[in-house]
């Protein structure tokens, strides 16, 4: 199945809605039985998961594919229950279906509640690690819906054998078995199918480049939720404690640079300027890290390279960062605004009113305060898992767990009630 | 300005995202008072806003609309008046915007809050009455959004005016007067333009027939928030109150059948159906309701139409209703899942079982048990206004009130709190 033709895809979206149907009123029991079942099996036939994973790691490699990216494709023993651990740990999560979101007696008497029930159908598209197929379908199947995976292609033949085993899983634990599919097709033809499959799927979530989740976001006409992209900024203001933000700094660029809550900018505030922008030269460089600065940073370093508007917007994911001095705390959410993507900006200093205003200006989806930006994440939040960061205003903004999987349902109950 | 060219929509939106950013922060006192006083100068200025409105009235009067449509465009001081408290009563409203959704201090001791925002820039997209101007501006503006309005050209003289009252309010409460802004243009090329803002308009918001709908939906780049189609089924179980039943459904059909709430579809239990159809028909028929059945329920009468494939599906939003006997109540929720829309479905049954299964089969914004579906509305559910109703499954879902039209933000304080 390297094609995906239209029929093709068409035919699994309306493969999953069926499956869909059958999950959505199962028991929080069956649906972890089933979890369970699917990390047993992960432990249980990981020699050809790892046959498989063999090939798409051997093409890569003759592909001339760097070392890092070949280290992320690969899986090992170790990996593998790695995955299967997370999968045993989405088990234990609680069931978000079925809660009672909102519940009272209208004064007519008609008993009115809102009930959080599965989205449906989500196709997941993403870029990378085989161990997001494993993820998102363990997360997906915990809240009730069904999926439709569509990987990576360098990752093709380790999903295929992944999504095999977690079906031939869940054959007889009650859950459907089309629960869980992948995108027939290793072209772009079959996303695009995917993408006007509306009616047949409920929500698309890209994972992964900025290119990517912008090419769904245009195309799609089934409801898309966008993730991951962050040029993320700290703020280190007039009243800072310069240790405080010299550490914040370093830890939200260097601790690690390939992750979309990693900082890619950071602005300072004037009056702190020449107290703090030498301290924090010196430290980024002693980390290796190239600073593209305004001229007024550039006026601290030669070794600062001059920052041109790109800078300014680009998510990095490497060790350079953009730098310039700011006027005010005005000045920098200005900055924020025009350039950042609305994922995750800090801001460090010891005045609760800066605190505040800053809060309350900054239109992204986490603000953090005195705290490194590497913080916005699911499993950090306490959310028990993560399906992905949300830049979006709509439905779930910021890290996504697995209430944000679902949609809610209103249920109204009466004795014969009629409107007059 | 009835020209609407690329650059004067993305010009009006972008003035929206300035108004938006400075909307954010204001306290409900300010947005309160800036409602009050839209709401006194509608009255105040309903001279001006009348004569206007005789523009559109008499030009659709001279294209030929129909009566029933010159009413529903027609303004007069009386409905400026009910427009006005209905203005009033949004500014006693909550206020959304600043609830503390979540909050809780993590183990590494960051206190973690959620907290309600504005979506930011709110674009709604409307036919028919202006009374939807200012309603919609009164809701978007109390939930601190700047809104963008492109109502139906028959309405534009009364927009114009509605919209320059509403402005000139402004001037002076501390709301910025772009708060509120009509879109330019009365073509449909100034809609395209508006669909294509992303990155200017957060969510944009149909409100209208299926088509107007659809179109939104296929063409947006900015996320759509889809409204109001309503193919609504009432299921009269194999055991159920024969008088209920009966009373229910002509509610629901003939109450109000214009709306997107009235039910368009009845499916009949067959063990029950010789006992109900005969009643339904003849009730029916009294009221003047056109019968479009299938061969089950045409053999219980000569006046029932036969029903097509088309039958099924439509929104009649007239005095027709499409009707069919099924085997099971699992038949009739497949009906509804083949041909609904997602609205409203409601179940007449004295079986607690059935009721739990028919709420657990049925994949609608809204059950109703034993209830007529007109329930389904902002107002009746006690949430004090209504922006649409949802009839999709991301963001809201069902009547939309003020909290339907945020977002959230999280924000995390620590102490110099960096990741390990």
């Amino acid at each position: 199945m390297s094609e995906g033709t239209r029929e093709q895809v068409l035919e699994v979206a309306a493969r999953g809605r069926a499956a869909a149907a059958d999950l959505a009123p199962l028991p929080r029991g069956v649906k972890d039985a089933a979890l369970h079942a699917i990390a047993d099996a992960l432990t249980e036939r990981a020699a050809e998961i790892l046959k498989a994973n063999e090939v798409d790691v051997e093409r890569a490699r003759e592909g001339g594919t760097e070392a890092y990216m070949l280290d992320r494709l690969s899986l090992s023993r170790e990996r593998l229950e790695a995955i299967a651990d997370a999968v045993r740990n989405v088990a234990g999560l609680p069931d978000p279906v079925g809660e009672n979101v909102r519940g009272y007696t209208l004064p007519n008497g008609l008993e009115l509640r809102q009930l959080r029930v599965p989205l449906g159908v989500v196709g997941i598209i993403y870029e990378g690690r085989p161990n997001v197929t494993v993820d998102a379908a363990a997360l997906t199947l915990k809240s009730g819906n069904a999926v439709l995976l569509r990987g990576s292609s360098s990752a093709y033949d380790s999903n295929v054998a992944l999504v095999n085993v977690m079906r031939d899983a869940l054959a007889g634990t009650g859950v459907p078995v089309d629960a869980v599919q992948l995108v027939p097709g290793r072209d772009r033809e079959s996303v695009k199918h995917l993408m006007r499959a509306r009616g047949l799927v409920d929500v698309l979530i890209p994972r992964g480049g900025a290119s990517l989740i912008n090419s769904v976001v245009e195309e799609s006409t089934v409801p898309v939720i966008e993730t991951g992209v962050g040029n993320c900024a700290v703020y280190v203001d007039a009243q800072a404690d310069l240790d405080v933000a010299l550490k914040i700094l370093i830890n939200a660029k260097t601790q690690r640079p390939s992750v979309c809550n990693a900082a890619e900018t950071f602005l300072v505030h004037r009056d702190i300027a020449d107290a703090f922008v030498p301290l924090a030269l010196a430290a980024l460089a002693d980390k290796g890290v190239t600073v593209h600065g305004d001229e007024r940073v550039a006026a601290y370093s030669a070794d600062v390279v001059p920052a041109t508007e790109e800078d300014w917007r680009v998510e990095y994911l490497s060790l350079d960062i953009a730098a310039a001095v700011v006027d005010s705390l005005e000045d920098a959410v200005k900055h924020i605004r025009a350039y950042g993507s609305g994922h995750t900006e800090a801001i460090v200093t010891t005045s609760q009113q800066a605190a505040k205003r800053f809060v309350a200006l900054v239109d992204s989806a986490a603000v953090a305060v005195n705290a490194s930006t590497r913080f916005t994440d699911g499993e950090e939040f306490g959310f028990g898992a993560e399906i992905g960061i949300s830049t979006q205003k709509l439905h779930a903004r910021g890290p996504m767990g697995l209430p944000e999987l679902t949609s809610t349902k209103y249920v109204f109950t009466g004795e014969g009630h009629l409107r007059g």
